[in-house]
């Protein structure tokens, strides 16, 4: 009999998610072992236990998910699991906190294909603006599109300082520069709409982050996405459902239920890669914008 | 493949109650995941959760299940639930907090049975005394009789406030009245015995709630029935497989394993309906009763 | 359909262990389910409640497993928890904290095996020094060398008072004597040794308890076995993987991996027989110590 898939869920919060949970199971996982309240030190000592308890080929089939509400928390574990795997005891990998690796994959993802295919253009070079990106998915769509190469913008709702400090730990993490900026005014949030060509739109549910007055200023706008599913949605204008839809300023929309769409395939399929590869797979927000861009 | 059916356990204590887990497993279910310590508040964004990672037809296969210690609060997070719940997102609800429910609905269609079959006469009409009225058992029981058209006194060993405000609670919820009444002194508990036809004794474990003298005082009680299974049971003289045995008063006895095994079939069938069933469920106690009454 | 085998996996600690989810699902359990920072006065309801929501028939394929880091806290559950079964509902249960009842019975049963085949002589007589006698492998090698008719020194490096309560405590609870001996300084540990016939060392990962000197200072040490995995080893000169290779002073070494190998199989081999006996069991590390023999 082929070993099971088991699949130990790691949350630095309260309760595992559901969401997670059920994604898991319905990829294949044969069994899923919820973990709460994990810190980082925790962390190298529940992968070397969960390592060196099968035969390697079974440790394949073993797997190690961090959930959470924090994307640097997630990348930390992330790293310390990794250095505590031994070879040939290796076992797979994947963060996805709040969902919002996966949820920023598919937005970036959504973004370059209708910027290529309508556009004609790519992310490399492209002037991007992400709002709400103190967030989890703010912060990973900002990442996944400076290592594509566009010129990204961070905004804080807060004022500068957050955004500082992530744009210095994205540099030191990551290799890429992002610029913060103070987006605490609205005439900011719209001053900075009108230097961009694209919008990514992470705040929180149900809070308007661009009006139809922001965006008809915003006369260089080729994109504005937004993954804020719950009334007031994120732009104004911008369905849910919406793939590219022309706005009355001449930007595209991308609404959050067709990335939301993605997103659930693109977990799912990050899920069955861990039951099904050959070999020990570390997954992050990178690693779903990569299978978002095959899914779309 | 069809889609693998998931229970996402909440409880209110420290602990799951390994008895339903078994019991959810052996009803079907394939993957069962607890969630401890839960507060009400976090109901919602739990049920969310659970809800939207699955496409519909999946979703149906997913449930939650609501234990603990306190009726009322089960039942208030079953409400939250519900309120929870998108078409055509929707999941399974079940709530039996220290299997209270199902307990008290197999108590019930018990008496139910007896009354009907030996001594000619419906639920309805009943004058029925509750006693540990403010237990999880005794709190359904109260309501299901009363839902049923009974007169049903809740009696508390603490005095009248706990029960005077459990009935306000009651009414306001359920839209029956049932009689506070104090029985914090051994004469009150006969006193109230003699003015009643059927006692449902739902005290705690290895407490003696009617003495044979209480019992032969008690003129037209008809039926007295018991969930306590410890030693000293909860009615003298009647004994733990009783189905209606006559007691030397005349009343006839129904005991705690007599209800308990109809209480298992009761929440073994409701974790299987959640299972099998082809629209979404919300199960509390009175489709505790409603199962009770077709197993007996 | 047969009863799916549901294994309810308590720990005293944060975490469930991960090593032991593995092995119980590998051994054949088809769901386990975590319950943490469990306290010994939780057991019996716990026990309870896991033992009577299933037939008897399925009771047999539930099982409960102590984990923790702390041996005698888990004798204590474990008897609190047989305490509480009631036939014909009876269910298994094993207890494995830090997998040390498993670690200690396969380094034992290693001894055994040397030094009858190597040196014609049985553990019966044999004067063996524990050092990390504190710990929970050394607690438990102890108790099964003594149980075994072995002279048994245990060693504490914090002085003499925690192996002497130990030792009372072992006598207690096991009926053998084994003798407390200070090895806070150095030369008390190499006293010790040329004391002795055979050392298990069940120190800290990457404390080495024997230098080369020490052992060329035991002219009647016979064997030297250790459980530390992590450089530096124990035993100097001892190799991971040695099975009984003599050492320059002509003593055998038994390596942390030779022992970590014999006890992958003999907890494997225990959950094992939780899955498929047809009684219900009651597993320590004596239990451990019987199969560990019969593998190797």
């Amino acid at each position: 009999m082929a070993a099971k898939s088991i699949l130990h869920m790691l949350s630095t919060l309260k309760h595992m998610s559901p969401f997670d949970v059920n994604m898991a199971i319905d990829a294949g996982f044969d069994v899923a072992i919820p973990y709460t309240n994990v810190t980082l030190d925790e962390v190298t000592a529940l992968v070397q236990d969960a390592m060196f308890s099968r035969a390697p080929s079974a440790a394949l089939r073993t797997g190690i998910f961090f959930a959470g509400r924090d994307a640097v928390l997630a990348l930390d574990m992330l790293d310390a699991a990794e250095k505590a795997l031994l070879k040939p005891f290796e076992i797979s990998l994947f963060a996805d906190p709040y969902g919002s690796f996966t949820t920023a994959g598919a937005m970036v993802a959504f973004v370059e294909k209708v910027l290529r295919e309508k556009k004609g253009r790519e992310l490399k070079g492209a002037k991007i603006v992400v709002y709400g990106a103190t967030g989890v998915v703010g912060y990973s769509s900002a990442v996944i599109a400076a290592l594509e190469g566009a010129e990204v913008t961070i905004v804080g709702y807060s004022g500068l300082d957050r955004v500082t400090v992530q744009a210095e730990e994205i540099e030191k993490r990551f290799g890429v520069k992002v610029t913060p900026a103070d987006g605490s005014k609205s005439e900011q949030v719209r001053a900075l709409l009108v230097e961009h060509e694209i919008a990514l739109c992470a705040a929180r549910a149900g809070v308007q982050v661009l009006s139809a007055e922001d965006l008809a200023a915003a006369k260089s706008l080729l994109i504005a996405a937004d993954v804020n599913a719950v009334p007031p949605l994120g732009v104004e204008g911008v369905k849910l459902h919406d793939k590219g839809v022309e706005l009355p300023s001449g930007a595209l929309g991308i609404g959050a239920l067709a990335i939301g769409d993605i997103k659930y395939g693109t977990e799912a399929g990050l899920f069955k890669q861990m039951t099904t590869s050959d070999k020990p797979l570390r997954l992050d927000f990178r690693h779903a914008f990569a299978l978002a861009r095959s899914l779309l």
